[in-house]
Order: C-alpha cells, then sequence, then structure tokens
C-alpha cells in the first residue's frame, strides 16, 4: 500500500510523524496533504533508512543533488565520494543518472551509501542496455524499458523520472510551431530518436497504466519528466511548453486516481517575469501536486556560474510554489561535475530554498535567519557558525581574522561604532 | 553646469549620445530622462574617460564593484590590480574605499588606472583624517568633512555616496522602534557615533545646499548614502527602513531642484516578498530617481556565498526597477576580498542584472540569451564563447572537452539526438 492510499485510509504512518516534526506541522496536517497529493513522502518500500523528507504543499522547499557514471568518466568511486558530499552538504535527495559500464552495481552503491531520498531515470539504463542487447538503443522494446523500470523500483528507488508525458502529439505540435532548443532533455531526446525510427507511440505514455502497477507496488514516487522542456529563455512558456503540462496533468490525475504518489518536472531555462505564470499553470493544470524544477535558469549566457543562474530562478520559483529544487553546479553546460562542484552545487541551491523558505516568518528558517543576524550584531562566532549554511567558510574565516571592527580608524581610541551601540542599549 | 542643467536646456551633449546608442534610445529619450532625473549619467567634468553609462529610468541595470585600502590590509598595488579586475569582468562603475594611509595617493592612482565611472563615501577619509589631527574621529568638524567632500570632487569623481539622510529625528524614531542590526552601514555608523558624542545634527544633512552646491560645480552625482539601511532581513521594510526613505526623498526633491544628479542607495537584506514593496516605495518617495542597491541579500545565512544571496535578490530588484547593483564578492560577512572574490563579485552580479535585463524582449540582452540558445543547438562554439558572460570558463571546458553527445550511449552508431535533430530539420 502506498503513502498515498493509507493516508486516504486515515492512517498516519510513522514517515508522516517525521515529515511533521520536521517541518512542524501537525501529523493530520500531513496526512491530509498526502492523501490529496499535494505532498509526497519519498520512500520505497524495501528501502530502508532514517532521513525522510516531504515534499509540497507549502512545506519547505528542498533540494536535489545528481551523480552517477558515465561513458566518459565511469569511476565508482568518485560518484560514491560525491554522493556523500551531496548528503553532508544538506541535499535531502539525489539522482543516479549513471550510463557507464555497471549501472547496476552503482546503484547498489548509491543505495547503501545513502540516507536521503534516492531517484534515477529508468530510461539510461534502458536504452544503454538496449544498445549493448541489440545493436542500436533504437531497437530497444517496451518490455526492456518496463523491465528495467521494475528492477530499479524492486532494488529500492524512492522516486524516478519518467518521460511519460512526451507523445507523438506533442512532438507534432512541437515540429509545427518551433522553438530555439527542440528537445534538450536527454531522455526526451533519446525517446523522441526512439519514436520517430519507431515510428510507434512513446511507451511510457502508451502503457501508462503498466508503468503505475510497478511505482505502486513499492510506493516509489512517479516524477513526470519534462522531456521537452523549454531550454532556452526564449523557449519557455511556449506552445510545447504549455501542451507539455497539460499532458503532465493528465497524467498526474490518473496516477493520483491509482494511489500513486506524484510530482511533476519542470524546466530549465525561464525567464525571471514568466514564473509566476509558470508556476501558475504547472499547479492548475497538474491539480496542486509537488513541482519538481531544474533551475529555473534567470539567464542563458552564464556557463561557468549555472549554479547562480539556477539559484536566481530557483528563489523566485520557490515563492511562488516550487517545492523541490534539482541542483545546478558550475560544471553545467561546460562537463561532468567533480566533487568541488557537487558541493558548490547543493550549497548554492540550498541559498536558493532558503530564499524562500524565509518567507513564512515565524517559520523554521525564518528563525534561523534571525538567529544569525543577531549572532552577527553580538559578534557572537559560535552562534553564526551555527546558523551559517556552509559552516566550514566561517571557521576558517573567524580563524583568519585578526580582532579588528573591520575598519581600524580609531586604532585604540573610541570606536563610534561602540558610541552608536551604547546609544541602543547595546553595549 | 550640469548634465542634468544642459539637459533641462534641451541640450544633448555627447555624453547622452553615447548612453543613447548604448542602450538603444535616442538622444532625445535620454536627454528627457536625464533631465527629469529618472537617468543620471555618472560623469566628473573634470575627468576624462571614454566608458560612459547611464543608470535608471528603463535603461539596462548596472554593476558596481568596490576596492580599497584599509588599516588591516593597506596594498595599493593590490587595489589596483583589483581595479582593474573589476573593469575587465564588466562592472560599469567603481567605488574607492580606501580607508588606508594615503587615501589621496590612492585615489589618484584609481581615476588614472581606470576608465569606468568612479564612486567614493568621503566619510571614510574624513573621519580618519579626524582621527589622525584630532585624536578622535568624533572631534571631526563640519568643515572637515566639507574639504574632504571638496577635494574628492575636484579631483575628478564621478558619484559619491554621501550620507545625508541621516538626522536626530531618525535615529530617535530607530531608537524607540528597535530592530535587530540598528546601524550596519559604517558611514552610517561613524555619524551616528559622532553625532551622539557631539549632540548635534549630521552635518551632511544640515547643512545640504553646501553640500549640493560642490557636487554642481564638478557634476558629481549624488549617491543619497543608506545610512540606516536594513541589515537583517527581520528589518526590512520597518519604520526606520520607510523613515529614512522619506528623508532620502526630502533631499532628493532638493537635489533635483538644485539641478544635481542624483541617485539614492537602499539596502542590503531584504526578503523576496518584500521586494517588489521597497522598490515601488523607493521610487514612489524618492521621484523616481534610479535605486542603487547592495544585494538585496535575500537570506543571511550564507556567509561565504554572499555573492549568490546577493544575486538573486538582485535580480528580482532589477525586475522590479532597481538600476544599479552593487556587487557583493563570496568574502562579505568574512573579510577582505582578494583579486578572485573581485572577479567572481562582478560576474556573479551581472548574472544577475543580466536576469532583469532579458525582461526586455528583444533587448540587447535578450539577443545574447538567443545567441546563446541558438549556438548552443548549432553545437558552434565560438559564438556560445562571444555570447557568455565569463568567456574565460567556456573556453577552457572546450579545450577540454572529448568529442561526445554528452552521453555516449550510441558510440558510433546511429545517436537518437541525430535521429530527433533530424525531424526537427536541424541536422
Amino acid at each position: 500500500m502506498t503513502q498515498m492510499i493509507k493516508a486516504r485510509a486515515g492512517k498516519i504512518t510513522e514517515e508522516m510523524e517525521m515529515v511533521a516534526l520536521n517541518e512542524g506541522f501537525t501529523p493530520e496536517f500531513i496526512r491530509a496533504g498526502v492523501a490529496c497529493g499535494k505532498i509526497v513522502i519519498p520512500k520505497n518500500k524495501f528501502r530502508k533508512r532514517s532521513k525522510i523528507c516531504g515534499i509540497g504543499g507549502g512545506l519547505d522547499v528542498k533540494v536535489n543533488g545528481l551523480m552517477g557514471t558515465s561513458g566518459d568518466r565511469d569511476d565508482m568511486e568518485m560518484e560514491v565520494k560525491k554522493l556523500k558530499i551531496i548528503e553532508e552538504a544538506g541535499a535531502h535527495g539525489f539522482m543516479d543518472l549513471s550510463m557507464g559500464e555497471d549501472i547496476d552495481t552503482m546503484r547498489t552503491l548509491s543505495l547503501t551509501n545513502s540516507n536521503i531520498a534516492a531517484g534515477c531515470v529508468p530510461v539510461y539504463q534502458a536504452a544503454k542496455e538496449a544498445a549493448e542487447k541489440r545493436g542500436l538503443m533504437v531497437n530497444m522494446t517496451s518490455d526492456d524499458l518496463f523491465e528495467v523500470i521494475e528492477k530499479q523500483c524492486q532494488a529500492g528507488m524512492d522516486f524516478m523520472a519518467v518521460h511519460s508525458a512526451l507523445n507523438m502529439d506533442l512532438l507534432k505540435i512541437l515540429k509545427k510551431t518551433g522553438r530555439v532548443a527542440d528537445v534538450v532533455s536527454r531522455g526526451g531526446s533519446l525517446l523522441t530518436g526512439w519514436m520517430f525510427h519507431n515510428d510507434k507511440e512513446n511507451p511510457l505514455y502508451a502503457e501508462f497504466d503498466r508503468l503505475l502497477e510497478i511505482l505502486k507496488a513499492t510506493d516509489t514516487v512517479l516524477s513526470i519528466g519534462d522531456a521537452i522542456r523549454p531550454g532556452a529563455n526564449a523557449d519557455s512558456l511556449d506552445q510545447a511548453h504549455l501542451r507539455g503540462l497539460m499532458v503532465a496533468g493528465e497524467l498526474t490525475k490518473r496516477a493520483l486516481e491509482a494511489g500513486v504518489q506524484v510530482m511533476v518536472e519542470g524546466p530549465g531555462h525561464v525567464p525571471l517575469n514568466h514564473i509566476p505564470t509558470a508556476m501558475l499553470l504547472q499547479k492548475r493544470l497538474c491539480f496542486e501536486v509537488p513541482y519538481y524544477i531544474l533551475g529555473f535558469l534567470a539567464t542563458d549566457v552564464a556557463p561557468g556560474y549555472d549554479n547562480i543562474s539556477g539559484s536566481i530562478g530557483g528563489a523566485f520559483a520557490g515563492m511562488h510554489g516550487a517545492d523541490f529544487l534539482c541542483y545546478l553546479t558550475p560544471a553545467e553546460h561546460l562537463g561532468l561535475p567533480n566533487e568541488e562542484d557537487v558541493r558548490i552545487g547543493v550549497e548554492t541551491t540550498r541559498i536558493a530554498a532558503n530564499a524562500a523558505n524565509v518567507l513564512k516568518r515565524g517559520g523554521f528558517a525564518w528563525n534561523r535567519d534571525l538567529a544569525m543576524s543577531k549572532a552577527r550584531v553580538a559578534r557572537n562566532q559560535e552562534d553564526q557558525v551555527k546558523n551559517a549554511i556552509n559552516q566550514a567558510n566561517l571557521v576558517a574565516a573567524f580563524a583568519a581574522q585578526k580582532p579588528s571592527h573591520g575598519c581600524s580608524v580609531c586604532q585604540d581610541s573610541k570606536c563610534p561604532a561602540d558610541v552608536a551601540a551604547e546609544f541602543f542599549g547595546l553595549s
């Protein structure tokens, strides 16, 4: 039974209680959110772990990290290191995007070396194995694909990006209306190629009920992959973007009816003035289920700093209801991220999430911001470190600091800042 | 005669023509903006330089960098290096915040080693010299202060942060209403101490007409310093913040009447949901003159990443009308920035400015984003580099790149991405 089905039966699970505690809500509030689909709790029934988080429905915005082997760099040890950094830096979930030689072993390592929600993109493994087994990726069968999905669910995956919201109809419309960057999703492009080569409907769309049955058996959260997400500011809120949301909405309804926990994935590149509309339409068309975004990248021209473009768009999207932010590292658009990129990616994205979370005046994030400000006024280094997102930076800075008010004008004479502090009763 | 007085007389100056060309407006549009005060063009009549920018009134959001010696690190050579990096990285202005031993020589070096708008904060030098000359900073006289201002204007300063919008009334209200971090501005805290110690009104407020005469003589843009800016999210839009804007508005009106170009400085720490109101009120209360912001920092808890907190708030503020973004470096709240911090600070802040500038669909920034996206689709490395904010990152990444589509699934066989590209007519 999925968390959603339990919630609908009025049952408050241990996971719901943990989420309630973490977020400062009553367990009943969480149960009601899970029952109607506004909140998901990614937790595969076969996977044991203690860090549980809820996503969506007014809870704090959460952060996701990415790792995984590839043909270009197939180093499982490095990926385990990255995974540990992702968790240490404070991400709530990760996705293993492996396409290297031994994807099964990498997945086992990922699941055993982490204590946060684990996600994956099954079409990667299916495509790779089809290329090996059948000579060409486009020779992949529908059964190949569903077998991989089932294997990954049974292995313990808590959530899974499945590109179901892509169909022939959508691709034909996209061709007719045109855009700058047609398909930037890797999984989306694999499936688009498959569909055209075979002149067949996307199996993940055509056999959606089959998918739901598999996910339901392990309570793996369906993350409806955004195969035709805008990959350029110029494509945001175009016809393909909106039609993609509509197909996602149609499938979301079916997942909700089946009692399968579901969230919807989104762009990608979205300029700041589109964000309120993009968020509103996703929530409206997809029955208020959680929105999981990659970005939003607020500008296209910042390779090397896409963690920053992404945090600008992510924070603003979080303010307008985005629930789960997939990190971007400085390596985005440049190459494969290393361990340092991964750490920066999580920390940057946590700042974006925090900028949205502090808007709940009186909430945990707000109180933490307040505690930091008070510690600064009181020159209390210990409390500053305690409240910093990246504590290591601050510890190092304090260690290197000379005793100074930062202006050194007055040396040992009466400092005007102290005169002012006296007036305000702070000295 | 100031640019504003010339504009009011119907004269289109060479500087206005340059701004018009850079921004894609007619010279007459710029003239009208300068005449009414919505646009400022920082350009001291005694300083020769060729890079001219306009700030405000619907022009692109601009970026400012900071440098300067201090008692803790008094290395003029290093500061010149930082200044060159600031300009190379694409800032439109800089401020020399020196408080080291030989401020006059540093200023000369700053002015001769740069070709962008130069700003300063005269109370720093005045305070330092008073401490030397009169034993204590609080023994500074009003004449000491105005003599420094005049010296700096005559030396060629294009704009100047003067903390005139601080008066006794405001400080008493601040004491009565209270906030988390009373005075976080360094100049504000120096003046607050001076006012209480001497039980006298702030000379920069009391003798505002004297200030205007000095600025007018060299057409130095007055930047009304925000001495009591919110320095914590918890203080944003509090009574002191709003009253500070009101005093700034009162003085703005007087500057406009005197024909002195003027902009208003702002926070500091402002949470995302306050930004539209903070921007609207500044524009409303200060007669639509340009708003120059430090941040806005969207969250307080990110020391080491405050360039990112600042770019989140800065981008959103730019969307709502902020005109000039003062950079934040990763060293903010930690210590003095080094050359690398300075470079990152400018580049980060340019991303924030760009995120706001792309909202003008069809404008220069939008077209650059579009060109980047098209170059990505076409795998045109040369055009990607041309349009990147930080070109060095991209050049290095391309040099290190193996020939690959980034997934390496198909090796030499037919790539699904190519199949898809064929369908969309891109191959």
